[in-house]
Protein backbone atom coordinates (compact mmCIF):
# COMPACT_ATOMS: atom_id res chain seq x y z
CA UNK A 1 0.00 0.00 0.00
CA UNK A 2 2.72 2.50 1.03
CA UNK A 3 4.67 1.67 -2.19
CA UNK A 4 2.03 1.93 -4.20
CA UNK A 5 0.95 5.72 -2.68
CA UNK A 6 5.16 6.80 -2.89
CA UNK A 7 4.88 5.82 -6.81
CA UNK A 8 1.58 7.18 -7.34
CA UNK A 9 3.04 10.45 -6.22
CA UNK A 10 5.93 10.00 -7.96
CA UNK A 11 4.18 9.26 -11.11
CA UNK A 12 2.16 12.56 -10.62
CA UNK A 13 5.26 15.01 -10.26
CA UNK A 14 6.89 13.40 -13.18
CA UNK A 15 4.32 14.28 -15.49
CA UNK A 16 4.70 17.88 -14.05
CA UNK A 17 8.20 17.38 -15.07
CA UNK A 18 7.45 16.69 -18.71
CA UNK A 19 5.25 19.93 -18.65
CA UNK A 20 8.40 21.92 -17.13
CA UNK A 21 10.78 20.60 -19.22
CA UNK A 22 8.59 21.54 -22.16
CA UNK A 23 8.00 25.06 -21.36
CA UNK A 24 11.41 25.76 -20.31
CA UNK A 25 12.27 24.17 -23.95
CA UNK A 26 10.22 26.12 -25.72
CA UNK A 27 11.98 29.29 -24.21
CA UNK A 28 15.65 27.66 -24.84
CA UNK A 29 16.10 28.05 -20.73
CA UNK A 30 18.22 25.58 -19.32
CA UNK A 31 17.48 24.73 -15.65
CA UNK A 32 20.43 23.59 -12.73
CA UNK A 33 19.14 21.77 -9.91
CA UNK A 34 21.66 22.11 -6.87
CA UNK A 35 21.26 19.31 -4.53
CA UNK A 36 22.70 19.13 -1.46
CA UNK A 37 23.03 18.77 2.33
CA UNK A 38 21.80 22.20 4.31
CA UNK A 39 24.83 24.59 4.35
CA UNK A 40 26.83 23.38 1.97
CA UNK A 41 27.16 26.75 0.08
CA UNK A 42 24.66 26.29 -2.25
CA UNK A 43 23.47 29.88 -2.15
CA UNK A 44 26.78 31.49 -2.02
CA UNK A 45 27.72 29.43 -5.33
CA UNK A 46 25.11 30.77 -7.54
CA UNK A 47 26.00 34.45 -5.89
CA UNK A 48 29.65 34.05 -7.05
CA UNK A 49 28.41 33.24 -10.07
CA UNK A 50 25.96 36.27 -10.33
CA UNK A 51 28.41 38.85 -9.40
CA UNK A 52 30.80 37.98 -11.60
CA UNK A 53 28.69 37.16 -14.71
CA UNK A 54 28.73 34.36 -17.01
CA UNK A 55 29.30 35.83 -20.41
CA UNK A 56 26.15 37.97 -21.09
CA UNK A 57 24.05 34.76 -20.00
CA UNK A 58 20.78 36.07 -18.28
CA UNK A 59 19.90 34.52 -15.54
CA UNK A 60 17.06 33.54 -12.88
CA UNK A 61 16.95 31.57 -9.76
CA UNK A 62 14.25 29.95 -7.76
CA UNK A 63 15.23 29.27 -4.05
CA UNK A 64 13.81 26.28 -1.90
CA UNK A 65 13.73 26.28 1.82
CA UNK A 66 11.25 25.44 4.43
CA UNK A 67 10.64 28.51 6.12
CA UNK A 68 12.49 32.03 5.46
CA UNK A 69 12.96 34.51 2.52
CA UNK A 70 17.11 34.44 3.41
CA UNK A 71 18.09 33.19 0.62
CA UNK A 72 16.33 35.26 -2.12
CA UNK A 73 16.85 38.15 -0.48
CA UNK A 74 20.48 37.91 -1.05
CA UNK A 75 19.78 36.74 -4.74
CA UNK A 76 17.35 39.84 -5.41
CA UNK A 77 20.50 41.87 -3.89
CA UNK A 78 22.66 40.82 -7.19
CA UNK A 79 19.66 42.94 -9.02
CA UNK A 80 18.54 38.97 -10.74
CA UNK A 81 15.31 37.74 -10.85
CA UNK A 82 14.22 35.39 -8.31
CA UNK A 83 11.30 33.23 -6.34
CA UNK A 84 11.24 32.59 -2.87
CA UNK A 85 9.23 28.71 -2.78
CA UNK A 86 9.24 27.73 0.93
CA UNK A 87 8.18 24.06 1.23
CA UNK A 88 5.99 25.19 5.07
CA UNK A 89 8.38 22.13 6.12
CA UNK A 90 8.62 20.24 3.32
CA UNK A 91 12.17 18.39 2.66
CA UNK A 92 12.26 18.88 -1.25
CA UNK A 93 11.03 20.76 -4.30
CA UNK A 94 8.66 19.04 -6.31
CA UNK A 95 7.59 20.11 -10.23
CA UNK A 96 3.89 21.29 -9.05
CA UNK A 97 6.18 24.25 -7.08
CA UNK A 98 8.42 25.03 -10.53
CA UNK A 99 5.45 25.31 -12.52
CA UNK A 100 3.91 27.88 -10.38
CA UNK A 101 7.19 30.00 -9.52
CA UNK A 102 7.91 29.88 -13.69
CA UNK A 103 4.69 31.82 -13.66
CA UNK A 104 7.33 34.81 -11.99
CA UNK A 105 9.34 35.40 -15.00
CA UNK A 106 10.07 36.58 -18.14
CA UNK A 107 11.24 32.99 -19.40
CA UNK A 108 11.63 34.41 -22.94
CA UNK A 109 14.35 36.69 -21.43
CA UNK A 110 16.39 33.79 -19.45
CA UNK A 111 18.83 31.59 -20.50
CA UNK A 112 19.56 30.08 -17.40
CA UNK A 113 17.61 29.28 -14.49
CA UNK A 114 19.32 28.25 -11.41
CA UNK A 115 16.76 25.92 -8.79
CA UNK A 116 18.16 25.62 -5.62
CA UNK A 117 16.57 22.69 -3.91
CA UNK A 118 15.93 22.14 -0.31
CA UNK A 119 18.93 21.24 1.76
CA UNK A 120 18.44 17.31 1.91
CA UNK A 121 20.93 14.75 0.57
CA UNK A 122 17.97 12.09 0.10
CA UNK A 123 14.62 13.42 -0.58
CA UNK A 124 14.93 16.06 -3.61
CA UNK A 125 16.96 13.07 -5.69
CA UNK A 126 14.04 11.08 -6.33
CA UNK A 127 11.55 14.08 -7.54
CA UNK A 128 12.78 15.61 -11.09
CA UNK A 129 11.63 18.93 -11.84
CA UNK A 130 12.05 19.28 -15.10
CA UNK A 131 16.23 20.12 -14.71
CA UNK A 132 18.62 20.31 -17.85
CA UNK A 133 21.38 19.15 -15.50
CA UNK A 134 21.45 18.14 -11.78
CA UNK A 135 24.57 19.89 -9.61
CA UNK A 136 25.75 17.79 -6.13
CA UNK A 137 27.20 20.06 -3.60
CA UNK A 138 29.20 18.66 -0.78
CA UNK A 139 31.42 21.01 1.36
CA UNK A 140 34.69 19.63 2.49
CA UNK A 141 33.38 20.12 6.81
CA UNK A 142 30.79 17.41 6.01
CA UNK A 143 33.68 15.21 5.84
CA UNK A 144 35.08 11.95 2.56
CA UNK A 145 32.44 9.71 3.45
CA UNK A 146 29.15 11.02 2.56
CA UNK A 147 28.75 10.45 -1.16
CA UNK A 148 29.78 6.24 0.15
CA UNK A 149 26.97 7.25 2.65
CA UNK A 150 24.15 8.71 0.95
CA UNK A 151 25.19 7.60 -3.01
CA UNK A 152 21.85 8.22 -4.69
CA UNK A 153 22.45 11.83 -5.24
CA UNK A 154 25.77 10.86 -6.41
CA UNK A 155 24.97 8.21 -9.14
CA UNK A 156 22.36 10.98 -11.10
CA UNK A 157 24.66 14.24 -10.78
CA UNK A 158 26.31 15.79 -14.20
CA UNK A 159 28.72 17.84 -11.80
CA UNK A 160 30.02 17.44 -8.23
CA UNK A 161 31.44 20.35 -6.84
CA UNK A 162 33.77 19.77 -3.85
CA UNK A 163 33.17 22.95 -2.03
CA UNK A 164 34.69 25.12 0.47
CA UNK A 165 38.46 23.88 -0.19
CA UNK A 166 39.53 26.29 1.91
CA UNK A 167 38.98 24.70 5.24
CA UNK A 168 41.02 21.63 4.10
CA UNK A 169 44.14 22.62 6.28
CA UNK A 170 41.69 22.80 9.41
CA UNK A 171 39.52 19.32 8.69
CA UNK A 172 40.72 15.85 8.65
CA UNK A 173 39.65 15.16 4.81
CA UNK A 174 40.42 12.46 2.48
CA UNK A 175 40.14 13.48 -0.81
CA UNK A 176 41.17 10.31 -2.14
CA UNK A 177 38.45 8.46 -0.31
CA UNK A 178 36.09 11.16 -1.39
CA UNK A 179 37.30 11.14 -4.94
CA UNK A 180 37.02 7.36 -5.19
CA UNK A 181 33.49 6.89 -3.58
CA UNK A 182 32.41 9.58 -6.43
CA UNK A 183 34.14 7.80 -9.37
CA UNK A 184 32.98 4.16 -8.38
CA UNK A 185 29.14 5.88 -8.54
CA UNK A 186 29.86 8.02 -11.39
CA UNK A 187 32.56 7.66 -13.50
CA UNK A 188 31.80 10.25 -15.31
CA UNK A 189 30.46 13.42 -14.20
CA UNK A 190 33.54 16.08 -13.33
CA UNK A 191 34.52 16.96 -10.11
CA UNK A 192 34.99 20.64 -9.13
CA UNK A 193 37.34 21.92 -6.31
CA UNK A 194 35.64 25.36 -5.77
CA UNK A 195 36.02 28.34 -2.65
CA UNK A 196 33.90 30.97 -2.84
CA UNK A 197 36.48 32.24 -0.01
CA UNK A 198 39.83 32.13 -2.13
CA UNK A 199 38.11 32.14 -5.62
CA UNK A 200 39.82 28.76 -5.97
CA UNK A 201 38.09 27.00 -8.86
CA UNK A 202 35.46 30.00 -9.27
CA UNK A 203 36.58 29.97 -13.07
CA UNK A 204 35.65 26.24 -13.57
CA UNK A 205 32.40 26.75 -11.58
CA UNK A 206 31.40 29.49 -14.57
CA UNK A 207 32.86 27.99 -17.52
CA UNK A 208 30.53 24.79 -16.57
CA UNK A 209 27.58 27.04 -16.24
CA UNK A 210 28.34 28.37 -19.69
CA UNK A 211 28.41 25.30 -21.09
CA UNK A 212 24.57 24.32 -19.80
CA UNK A 213 23.33 27.18 -21.91
CA UNK A 214 21.47 26.11 -24.65
CA UNK A 215 21.72 28.58 -27.11
CA UNK A 216 26.11 29.15 -28.03
CA UNK A 217 25.05 32.48 -29.97
CA UNK A 218 23.94 34.15 -26.87
CA UNK A 219 27.07 33.79 -25.20
CA UNK A 220 30.81 34.94 -26.23
CA UNK B 1 -5.63 11.77 0.07
CA UNK B 2 -1.84 12.85 0.26
CA UNK B 3 -2.55 13.97 3.57
CA UNK B 4 -4.36 10.98 5.50
CA UNK B 5 -1.94 8.53 3.71
CA UNK B 6 1.50 10.10 5.82
CA UNK B 7 -1.39 10.64 9.14
CA UNK B 8 -1.44 7.04 8.94
CA UNK B 9 2.24 6.47 8.34
CA UNK B 10 2.72 8.47 11.71
CA UNK B 11 0.47 6.98 13.27
CA UNK B 12 1.69 3.60 13.13
CA UNK B 13 5.03 4.68 13.74
CA UNK B 14 3.30 6.75 17.07
CA UNK B 15 2.06 3.08 18.05
CA UNK B 16 5.21 1.34 17.42
CA UNK B 17 7.20 4.32 19.35
CA UNK B 18 5.17 3.91 22.29
CA UNK B 19 6.00 0.15 22.55
CA UNK B 20 9.94 1.25 22.39
CA UNK B 21 9.70 3.60 24.87
CA UNK B 22 7.61 1.27 26.99
CA UNK B 23 10.44 -1.59 26.56
CA UNK B 24 13.32 1.08 27.34
CA UNK B 25 11.22 2.00 30.37
CA UNK B 26 10.93 -1.44 31.81
CA UNK B 27 14.75 -1.61 32.02
CA UNK B 28 15.90 1.72 32.99
CA UNK B 29 17.10 2.75 29.50
CA UNK B 30 17.33 6.64 28.32
CA UNK B 31 16.77 7.26 24.68
CA UNK B 32 19.25 9.70 23.21
CA UNK B 33 17.54 10.53 19.27
CA UNK B 34 20.24 13.08 17.42
CA UNK B 35 19.27 14.90 14.38
CA UNK B 36 20.99 16.56 12.35
CA UNK B 37 22.16 17.71 8.76
CA UNK B 38 25.09 14.91 7.09
CA UNK B 39 28.15 16.06 8.17
CA UNK B 40 27.49 18.12 11.32
CA UNK B 41 29.98 15.52 13.49
CA UNK B 42 26.97 13.07 15.20
CA UNK B 43 29.50 10.30 15.06
CA UNK B 44 32.52 12.13 16.12
CA UNK B 45 30.52 14.06 19.13
CA UNK B 46 29.00 10.14 20.52
CA UNK B 47 32.61 9.01 20.13
CA UNK B 48 34.14 11.84 22.15
CA UNK B 49 31.92 10.88 25.16
CA UNK B 50 32.39 6.90 24.14
CA UNK B 51 36.19 7.65 24.60
CA UNK B 52 36.96 9.46 27.48
CA UNK B 53 32.96 6.88 29.40
CA UNK B 54 30.44 8.78 31.24
CA UNK B 55 30.73 7.96 34.92
CA UNK B 56 30.44 4.11 34.54
CA UNK B 57 27.43 4.60 32.10
CA UNK B 58 27.01 1.43 30.10
CA UNK B 59 25.97 3.01 26.07
CA UNK B 60 24.64 1.11 23.44
CA UNK B 61 24.91 3.15 19.97
CA UNK B 62 22.47 2.51 17.05
CA UNK B 63 23.75 4.10 13.73
CA UNK B 64 21.20 5.49 11.11
CA UNK B 65 22.61 5.74 7.47
CA UNK B 66 21.27 5.06 4.19
CA UNK B 67 23.82 3.22 2.86
CA UNK B 68 27.58 1.80 4.60
CA UNK B 69 28.46 0.42 8.21
CA UNK B 70 31.21 3.23 8.49
CA UNK B 71 29.73 4.57 11.48
CA UNK B 72 28.88 1.59 13.08
CA UNK B 73 32.67 0.28 12.85
CA UNK B 74 34.09 3.30 14.53
CA UNK B 75 31.81 3.10 17.39
CA UNK B 76 32.76 -0.83 17.41
CA UNK B 77 36.03 -0.01 17.70
CA UNK B 78 35.43 1.77 21.10
CA UNK B 79 34.29 -1.31 22.42
CA UNK B 80 31.04 -0.18 22.26
CA UNK B 81 27.71 -2.71 21.47
CA UNK B 82 26.51 -1.25 18.39
CA UNK B 83 23.61 -1.83 15.65
CA UNK B 84 23.82 -0.23 11.52
CA UNK B 85 20.47 0.08 10.03
CA UNK B 86 20.88 1.11 6.38
CA UNK B 87 17.78 2.66 5.68
CA UNK B 88 18.50 1.39 1.58
CA UNK B 89 18.05 4.89 0.66
CA UNK B 90 15.70 6.40 3.23
CA UNK B 91 15.58 9.50 4.52
CA UNK B 92 14.87 9.12 8.29
CA UNK B 93 14.77 6.13 11.01
CA UNK B 94 11.54 5.28 12.07
CA UNK B 95 10.13 3.29 15.01
CA UNK B 96 9.67 0.22 13.67
CA UNK B 97 13.73 -0.24 13.00
CA UNK B 98 14.25 0.79 16.45
CA UNK B 99 12.17 -1.78 17.59
CA UNK B 100 13.70 -4.81 15.41
CA UNK B 101 17.80 -3.26 16.67
CA UNK B 102 16.65 -3.48 20.32
CA UNK B 103 17.01 -6.88 19.96
CA UNK B 104 20.54 -6.99 19.35
CA UNK B 105 21.19 -5.01 23.00
CA UNK B 106 21.52 -6.61 26.40
CA UNK B 107 19.26 -3.40 27.45
CA UNK B 108 18.70 -4.79 30.89
CA UNK B 109 22.88 -3.82 30.53
CA UNK B 110 22.35 -0.57 29.46
CA UNK B 111 21.53 2.65 30.94
CA UNK B 112 22.15 5.02 27.68
CA UNK B 113 21.43 4.51 24.17
CA UNK B 114 22.13 7.10 21.36
CA UNK B 115 20.57 6.78 18.27
CA UNK B 116 22.01 8.46 15.30
CA UNK B 117 19.17 9.36 12.92
CA UNK B 118 19.96 9.71 9.35
CA UNK B 119 21.55 13.00 8.10
CA UNK B 120 18.38 15.39 7.85
CA UNK B 121 17.07 18.08 9.15
CA UNK B 122 13.27 17.75 7.98
CA UNK B 123 12.12 14.40 7.72
CA UNK B 124 13.28 12.96 11.19
CA UNK B 125 11.56 15.32 13.46
CA UNK B 126 8.38 13.83 12.48
CA UNK B 127 9.17 10.44 13.18
CA UNK B 128 8.79 9.56 17.49
CA UNK B 129 11.54 6.80 17.74
CA UNK B 130 10.18 6.14 21.68
CA UNK B 131 13.81 8.61 22.84
CA UNK B 132 13.66 10.00 26.24
CA UNK B 133 15.45 13.16 24.40
CA UNK B 134 15.93 14.76 21.41
CA UNK B 135 19.38 16.57 20.32
CA UNK B 136 19.61 18.97 17.44
CA UNK B 137 23.45 19.28 16.12
CA UNK B 138 24.90 22.06 14.07
CA UNK B 139 28.03 22.56 12.82
CA UNK B 140 29.36 25.91 12.44
CA UNK B 141 30.35 25.81 8.71
CA UNK B 142 26.94 25.08 8.05
CA UNK B 143 25.77 29.06 8.26
CA UNK B 144 24.21 30.64 11.57
CA UNK B 145 20.77 30.55 9.10
CA UNK B 146 19.90 27.29 9.69
CA UNK B 147 18.10 27.19 12.60
CA UNK B 148 15.81 30.35 10.78
CA UNK B 149 15.48 28.39 7.40
CA UNK B 150 14.77 24.94 9.17
CA UNK B 151 13.08 25.54 12.17
CA UNK B 152 11.19 22.04 12.99
CA UNK B 153 13.90 20.80 14.71
CA UNK B 154 14.98 23.33 16.63
CA UNK B 155 11.29 23.99 18.04
CA UNK B 156 11.03 20.30 19.53
CA UNK B 157 14.65 19.74 20.54
CA UNK B 158 16.15 19.64 24.22
CA UNK B 159 19.46 20.34 23.48
CA UNK B 160 21.19 22.44 20.47
CA UNK B 161 24.55 21.56 20.18
CA UNK B 162 26.69 24.27 18.09
CA UNK B 163 29.86 21.94 16.73
CA UNK B 164 32.94 22.27 15.46
CA UNK B 165 33.19 26.34 17.50
CA UNK B 166 37.13 25.44 16.42
CA UNK B 167 36.54 26.79 12.32
CA UNK B 168 34.98 30.07 13.64
CA UNK B 169 37.78 31.95 13.16
CA UNK B 170 37.61 30.68 9.46
CA UNK B 171 34.33 31.31 8.51
CA UNK B 172 31.37 33.87 8.82
CA UNK B 173 29.43 32.94 11.40
CA UNK B 174 26.82 35.62 13.29
CA UNK B 175 26.89 33.53 16.40
CA UNK B 176 24.50 36.06 17.89
CA UNK B 177 22.08 35.55 14.58
CA UNK B 178 22.21 32.14 15.81
CA UNK B 179 21.23 31.82 19.56
CA UNK B 180 18.67 34.44 18.67
CA UNK B 181 16.88 32.22 16.44
CA UNK B 182 17.24 29.15 18.35
CA UNK B 183 16.15 31.33 21.74
CA UNK B 184 12.77 32.44 19.62
CA UNK B 185 12.25 29.01 18.65
CA UNK B 186 12.92 27.02 22.09
CA UNK B 187 13.71 29.31 24.89
CA UNK B 188 14.62 26.45 27.13
CA UNK B 189 16.39 24.37 25.28
CA UNK B 190 20.33 24.74 26.38
CA UNK B 191 22.88 25.64 23.80
CA UNK B 192 26.55 24.04 23.42
CA UNK B 193 29.21 24.95 22.11
CA UNK B 194 31.63 22.33 21.44
CA UNK B 195 34.95 21.17 19.82
CA UNK B 196 35.64 17.50 19.37
CA UNK B 197 38.96 19.02 17.96
CA UNK B 198 39.96 21.25 20.65
CA UNK B 199 37.53 19.94 23.37
CA UNK B 200 35.87 23.04 24.42
CA UNK B 201 32.35 22.21 25.47
CA UNK B 202 33.20 18.30 25.70
CA UNK B 203 32.84 18.24 29.50
CA UNK B 204 29.32 20.09 29.30
CA UNK B 205 28.97 17.82 26.31
CA UNK B 206 28.85 14.70 28.72
CA UNK B 207 27.49 16.41 31.81
CA UNK B 208 24.51 16.68 29.39
CA UNK B 209 24.54 13.11 28.92
CA UNK B 210 25.17 12.23 32.29
CA UNK B 211 21.77 13.78 33.35
CA UNK B 212 19.74 11.80 30.57
CA UNK B 213 20.34 8.84 32.88
CA UNK B 214 17.39 7.57 34.52
CA UNK B 215 19.06 5.63 37.50
CA UNK B 216 21.43 7.74 39.77
CA UNK B 217 22.71 5.32 41.42
CA UNK B 218 24.36 3.87 38.32
CA UNK B 219 26.45 7.00 38.37
CA UNK B 220 28.88 7.94 40.71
Amino acid sequence: MKVNVVENVLKVNDELAAKVRERLQAAAVSAINFISAPGSGKTTLIECALRNGIGGTAIGVIEGDPDTSLDAERIAALDTPVVQVNTAGGCHLEANLIMRALESFDLESLDLLLIENVGNLVCPVSFDLGETKRVAVVSTPEGHDKPAKYPMLFRVADLVVLNKVDLLPYLDFDEEFFTNAVRKLNPGAPILRVSCRSGEGIGGWREWLRSCVRSTEIVQ
